[in-house]
């Protein structure tokens, strides 16, 4: 027995909920269904005449509610949570049914679920869903991985309720096998905590050193968001320095805890990183930022070490150097993005999922928090280029980076004179200048290895393997 | 029936017969075993005059000739090889046997194996053992986990067979049970890669900056060495610079391929400290300077990428700059261990180790890779103030930072504006600006989660968590 909904979604938070009503507003018929009835109950009553929904009580009644094959929604926290739905629905499934996993799992999870639902015939696809509780309900970005086989039941539908470019076209591609999709979310989680970490320092910067004002940084970002850092994040960070407590008068910005927290994401961006051996310093030092900024206890003790007195500035030399800031973070924001695809091409490579980086970027232009018009530049650089080796070595980004790096590294020697941490407009300077050295002092510390630990080297003017006898007449043994 | 060996060693490569010499050497009757016999016969046909060996073919032979209780320490390769040869000498043992893992093993297994064992009668100790061969033949700094009863048998003993600090008390101490010796040493081996990548920025600053010579900037690291940064490392620096490479004449660093290779304890070491939310900037951009400089082929494909135009310096200002650039090695290395520390600190409160940080620092004051004089100033810091919030709150090292950060900054600024990558100085730099400052950007950054994930905020005038309706009249509500 099949019934006629196109689409379930179970788990009916706010997610959830507002995926389903994106679903049923564009004309789609939508399954429901959430642990607590209630809530079930709650989103008909209130959204049901947004379009056709099918409340289910029972898993059972959920299941028959839907057309074969079965498209079936878990919106349920990442974890064990997700297992349990899952194991809740399997058994009640046919040949050819499709679970979307749409929370954020990690994607070594995804993998094992996927394997293991397609040994019992079923297609599971974990995708990313980004853009929020209003991406969510009016258009996200969706990152789905799994069979090409389950995209093609599920990818028209999807299109309907992505979030559409500026060129129209909509914010979804399939992005690989397995854990693909769920992997190419976390990587843009991290670039979102790298791009939040880097307007941070900008405004940490044009607060300190150039002695603005919140509004006038608001003012400042809405006209930088007028140019080529036009997005998102920029976007609302105007509006939150604009905005002004109603309590106290004060700069909204001002009243709120300086601790700023994390929900995982980030952080496994960098763990999968150093598995995958690929450099995610702009990653990192956001993720270090958040949690340093946690520790109220060893701030609070930190106070009052010695730091230098700042130098004000005249007006002129700040609106100087409210520019150079622009340039330093849009420098900054090319190196974290050239470090996030560089995890992506890597995870691809690893695990042989084939990612189009041109495609992740496409659909990274709309509906998801780090949306913006750089992306489209991105998707441009990779769509004429498939195997450029890094975003870096695409000629109009490495001539913009090559503009824009005079203001840049004042910028940077700036912050450090001035004492304003700016851990990630170095960290992206630092890699820029390491990835284009002529050498490195790493044979520095291959010598030192093979010294204390006999780890061998190579050289650079011949093949193999050698040590030095440090501890002997330091001659050179071949170790192949 | 029990044997007259003290000890035992199984693993017969370098490491481990390194280890079992040791053992002889200090007067302990050593049984001796190796899964091909071969290197059991080669060790005692080559050493034997050295001590007492009992040569064991077999692990029942082995077993045997142990007194009670047992202690046999393993030196086999971490992960799945550790577990059989644990599986191959369980069974052979009795209640109160001691099992020693001297490898490199991730503190987690050792947490696993210990649980299990311990259920099976038997003491298992994870011991760190840094110092490499030379270390372990003469003396290495040891950093054992497991119980207090297994340390009250083995204690003795490896306090004979450890290197001895300046003051003569031995390099080993109880770390605390289960996996916290494993833990320290993975701590250990961090920071080992961050002073190894501060040493190599320093490397390059001076050779590209101030133009010296490898000979030059040996002679430098030469006079470092009798001062402050005194340490193993910046000796063999020294030594490895002032290498000429027999076959070109060239200096040796320069015929090494400039690819740092790693095995992966600095890796696990960020990785434990993102879970554990602890910021170690300077380990993980030692680990990724590692991962970048492999990357042959981005690093290819970005040399042209443009850079500043280097300004050569006159020699007096080439040599008040290495003075600077000592003043950033000696500041950037107290916040490496400033983060190591705390995450030792993390590591004890999160798994009930009770560590004493002053014992750390203790006995890491010679036989490992990073000893050091300033050790000695850490133990003493811990010693003395024993809820020490951080390194940097001791008056002596903050005191020093004060009088460093002039040409710290400097020298960060002078990298920035030459093309030098310091990552290490500068995150270390920006580390130390972002404790200390009275008010970071956090707070935009946790507002902005609240504009686009309802995440909401604390506020710092009163207590709760609030939110703000972004999208509606923008009130905000209290969400507790």
């Amino acid at each position: 027995m099949s019934g006629t909904a196109q689409i379930g979604v179970t788990g009916l938070a706010v997610m959830g909920r507002n995926l389903a009503r994106n679903f049923a507003r564009n004309g789609f018929t939508v399954a429901v269904h959430n642990r607590t009835a209630a809530k079930t109950r709650a989103l008909v009553e209130e959204f049901g005449d947004e379009g056709t929904f099918v409340p289910a009580e029972s898993a059972e009644e959920f299941v028959a509610a839907l057309e074969r094959p079965r498209r079936l929604v878990i919106m349920v926290k990442a974890g064990d949570p997700t297992d349990a739905v899952i194991e809740e629905f399997a058994p009640l499934l046919e040949e050819g049914d499709v679970i979307i996993d749409g929370g954020n799992a990690h994607f070594a999870d995804t993998r094992r679920r996927e394997k293991d639902l397609r040994e019992r015939g079923i297609h599971f696809v974990g995708t990313g869903i980004s853009g929020g509780e209003e991406g969510a309900l009016h258009g996200p970005s969706i990152m789905p991985g799994g069979s090409a086989e389950s995209y093609a039941t599920l990818g028209p539908m999807l299109e309907k309720i992505a979030a559409k470019a500026p060129d129209g076209t909509p914010t979804v591609a399939h992005m690989g096998p397995d854990g693909a999709g769920h992997f190419v979310k976390m990587v843009h989680n991290g670039i979102e905590y790298a791009d939040m970490q880097l307007i941070a320092e900008a405004y940490h910067l044009l607060r300190s050193v150039a002695g603005y004002s919140p509004a006038q940084i608001a003012e400042t970002f809405r006209t930088w968001n007028t140019g080529r850092l036009d997005s998102y994040l920029i976007e609302i960070t105007a509006e939150v320095l604009a905005h002004t407590d109603a309590d106290t008068g004060k700069p909204f910005v001002d009243v709120v805890t300086d601790q700023a927290e994390q929900k995982g994401t980030g952080r496994w961006t960098v763990q999968i990183a150093l598995d995958l051996g690929v450099p995610v310093s702009g990653i990192a030092e956001a993720v270090f930022a958040r949690s340093l900024s946690g520790h109220a206890d060893l701030r609070a003790a930190s106070r009052g070490l010695p730091g230098p007195t700042p130098r004000p500035l005249s007006d002129e030399e700040a609106s100087r150097f409210a520019d150079q800031v622009e340039q330093a973070l849009y420098a900054s924001k090319i190196v974290s993005y050239t470090q996030g695809f560089h995890q992506i091409q890597a995870g691809s490579d690893a695990y042989d999922w084939n990612i189009d980086l041109g495609s992740v970027a496409a659909i990274w232009r709309a509906g998801c928090i780090i949306r913006a018009a750089f992306l489209d530049r991105i998707r441009a650089a990779y769509d004429t280029q498939r195997d450029l080796p890094s975003l870096l070595s695409d000629k109009e980004f490495a001539s913009e980076i090559g503009s824009a790096q005079d203001d840049w590294r004042d910028v940077v020697a700036t912050a450090a004179h001035q004492g304003v941490p700016t851990p990630g407009f170095s960290a992206a300077l630092a890699y820029y200048d390491a990835l284009r050295a002529d050498r490195l002092p790493a044979a520095l510390t291959q010598a030192q290895r093979d010294f204390f630990g006999a780890h061998t080297y190579r050289r650079v003017d011949r093949e193999g393997s050698f040590h030095t006898l440090w501890g002997g007449d330091r001659s050179e043994v071949g170790t192949d």
